[in-house]
């Protein structure tokens, strides 16, 4: 531990320079923090509704069991006590046993990215805000919907980056395509790795992959084995293949992330009506079960390991099959997992979604109610935070920037409100008298620069001047931002050796030919 | 009270077939409902909060007073023990007697209006929603931004009407600019009183227009003197004029429908920084002030009447002086006036606000934070529920059917999630199994059509299917849906004897002059 704190302390004052980056002229945004939520959390269950969920979700896992596609799991869990069926896949565990696991799972964990000053905490009432992850098309106001190539990954980095709301830098903002699926990994955690000094995530696809992530994100952390191992420093999603079942690579990915003490969330991918039951209560069931479940597997591996789960419960639309998100369903199954996961101790991950498929009005309500189902439910993570579209098909780059302001309105939201006898004001409100006007009085002019937060994408203007202006509506307002952004753009510091040794990393695992694919 | 039933039931059936056409064919709406909200609140302040500021306003309207610019309304609080200024309009009033006149206010009441059916519950947990009200300016996607007149006046009615999320006909959804002052009432509840069966409205803009509306409420609902005054038939807002400050003919007004038993909803525009501290804190203690000083007015003038106090306070940019809303200090300020108004045991009212010049992602994303503010502060009324631009500046015919899209996303949302055994679904969970699907399962099938919220507006088809229908955002296809509303529209049946009574009664006020006016 002291080593990894000497080497972070060595890379501060590069980490500060970049902060100031982050904060620089381009817009005026938020200082970087990790806001907490001081709210408490809208319950929509009782005590023994809570309680009756875990039973039925206990009973799934000792009655029905879960599906482990992949031998080793199953033989490790076999050993801690788990009934697997004979020559099957099936695994059913008693619920003394899926509770002792899961308690050892801690309530709260940190992650420290190469900038030690852009660590991170997860869980309590910390609320951290992930780039939006994994959509095969991006999109912009130019240049229209589009299959995902380096470049846009790389620009959607760089608003990842800039962006302080930004808590860490998750999955792929869009998929490259136009890079090799063997070699895909490695030019991607390249990219990111020197774009950004942000907690960094492993996609769990394939062993050498997730191998390949962990040796980049040591490398350029500039962190000896042991002093990567020693506390988090990234992590990966894992999603269940709903109904009850874990699937191979996500399994390995898990497992190898956790022999390194490096955290695993576990998102479940129940949607109600079609990969979970139709109603709200069975949904949360099966989330539960399927998300414990992987969660004992991990304490098993490595017991105490930080991990969470994630909640993506939402509805389908029952005419068409489409996932929705932001709905009223959506935000209740939130809520309550939101119960669950305290009864468990788990920090919980949720994810800022929309089925939109534009930029308009529709994206904005069903996000602001996913933001607010995330806040009301107490969600420690908040995934796709900015950037989603079309249900996660599609990453906009005027969405990033759209979601960022209502992301600082969020932690503006999340600061407390001072109630001193001076804010209560009788003095001023005396002053000022029925015939004047707060502005110029002394209360107001000690406190008005600071007193409210300034947006940089809403226009407050009057009708009259934002016509002068050209009308510009947000999605063309969010399009000059982010453009400024990228033309203004620069790296956070990498140290010259460690760029070179990540450099050589990629090369010679490209001449090795990289990861196996499929096809 | 027993021959205001009677006459009720006789109209009862009309009432039926009116509500029937409104969740007619048109769009898929949700049927008429008085929402509950059955979230506990969200909390800002601790108890001892509360009582700070109490306690300053408390101290407002002691050492520093109200000042009310209506002779009678004096004289009447002078006799109530009030220390009234010598010669002068400044009211200091004491805390016991503020609270003791305050506690005569019930803490729930019901308005009917002429169709019983449209009865709603004002206070508790009951939440109801009013169209946008008094915005000079209206606009259409087709016409622009223009004046508001009597035709774009009837238009907003028929949406008023049409859609059962909106429970009040509040005040003009666009001022009807068209129609001399003098008899525009007149007209107006003619026309409001015509086209919806919904709570009416009166403005406290004289006593000679006051007087009109109340005798034209009683006439259409074929009530005599005495039913109308039995129980509240309609309602008026006032404003304090801040910083504090109450005005003539919102005190004439608001006594005058006091005195037949009709409700009143005080509410202060404390825009921090502004007309009230910068502090929310302040603006809040400054809210509490000039609303409860109204109340003790109006249960002096009839004890026991209904009032509610309504919840204005939001920030203005300090850069321009204009005002926000749906701001994080919005957001706070409302959820803070929430406990107030409990401490008080009064019903609160607060606003879907936005400052937005167009109904893009901005518009939506402030009335999204200005609802879920409603939502977590325990608000009961909920003013320009639909159809608010420009902070009120404008009402767009676009944004009247968003907004009814996310008001019945939220009713939904109040509805309580069932957990029975059947809900958690253990059973399907394990017919299904690993390898099925949910959609086919028994469980699903009988439920799958009342499962999920199924929305009017919202297009959750993926991306190709959109683009092949040409690409069709959010306002485009509320623009589409507002003109087969009012295509199909009809109003709501009356009785021909009390139409034309109703007609005789505005040929004869106009013949009369109609209310004097200032210019």
């Amino acid at each position: 531990m002291a080593t990894a704190k000497d080497s972070a302390r060595r890379r501060r004052s590069g980490g500060r320079s970049a902060n100031r980056r982050g904060a620089g002229p381009t817009i005026r945004q938020l200082p970087w923090q990790i806001p907490v939520n001081s709210d408490a959390p809208t319950e929509p269950l009782t005590e023994e509704q809570v309680q009756a969920i875990h039973d039925g979700a206990m009973r799934v896992l000792e009655e029905i069991g879960i599906e482990f596609l992949n031998d080793e799991s199953r033989d490790i869990l076999k050993a801690a006590g788990c009934e697997v069926s004979a020559g099957g896949t099936n695994v059913r565990m008693d619920r003394e046993m899926v509770m002792e696991k899961v308690k050892l799972a801690p309530a709260e964990f940190t992650i420290t990215p190469r900038n030690p000053e852009h660590r991170i905490n997860i869980g309590g009432r910390n609320m951290v805000f992930v780039n939006v992850s994994s959509p095969p098309n991006c999109s912009d106001l130019d240049r229209g919907r589009r299959v995902g190539d380096r470049e846009s990954y790389r620009d959607l980095l760089k608003l990842t980056q800039y962006f302080n709301c930004i808590h860490l830098a998750g999955g792929y903002p869009v998929e490259p395509v136009d890079i090799h699926a063997s070699v895909r990994h490695l030019d991607c955690l390249y990219d990111k790795l020197t774009l950004t000094d942000k907690v960094p995530h492993a996609y769990s696809l394939g062993s050498e992959r997730v191998e390949d992530v962990m040796e980049m994100v040591r490398i350029a952390a500039g962190l000896s084995d042991e002093e990567f191992e020693a506390t988090p420093r990234m992590y990966t999603n894992i999603n269940s293949s709903s109904p009850l079942k874990h699937d191979w690579p996500m399994l390995d990915g898990a497992m190898r992330l956790a022999r390194r003490g490096q955290p695993t969330i576990v998102t479940p991918f129940t949607l109600a009506g079609a990969m979970a039951p139709v109603t709200i209560a069975g949904a949360v069931t099966q989330f539960v079960a399927e998300g414990l479940a992987a969660i004992v597997l991990l304490q098993c591996v490595k017991p105490g390991v930080p991990c969470a789960i994630g909640s993506f419960t939402s509805n389908v639309d029952m005419r068409s099959g489409s996932p929705a998100f932001g709905t009223p369903e959506y935000m209740r199954a939130t809520q309550i997992s939101g119960q669950m996961a305290r009864f468990y101790g788990l920090p919980l991950r949720a994810s800022n979604a929309c089925a939109a498929n534009c930029p308009d009005s529709q994206s904005a309500w069903e996000s602001a109610f996913s933001l607010w189902a995330a806040v009301s439910a107490g969600v420690n993570v908040v995934y796709h935070a900015a950037g989603w579209l079309e249900g996660g098909l599609c990453a906009s780059y005027e969405k990033f920037v759209m979601d960022c302001e209502t992301l600082q309105q969020l932690m503006v939201y999340m600061q407390p409100v001072s109630v001193t006898e001076d804010d209560i004001a009788v003095e001023a409100i005396r002053e000022v008298g029925p015939n004047g006007h707060f502005f110029g009085c002394q209360h107001t002019q000690e406190r008005y620069e600071t007193a409210f937060y300034s947006p940089f994408l809403s226009d407050w203007s009057n009708f009259e001047s934002w016509e002068e202006r050209g009308a510009v509506d947000t999605p063309r307002r969010a399009n000059a931002i982010w453009k400024q952004i990228l033309a203004e753009f620069e790296a956070p510091p990498m140290d010259e050796a460690i760029r070179e040794e990540l450099e050589s990393f990629v090369e010679r695992r490209k001449r090795e030919g990289g990861a196996p694919t499929d096809f």
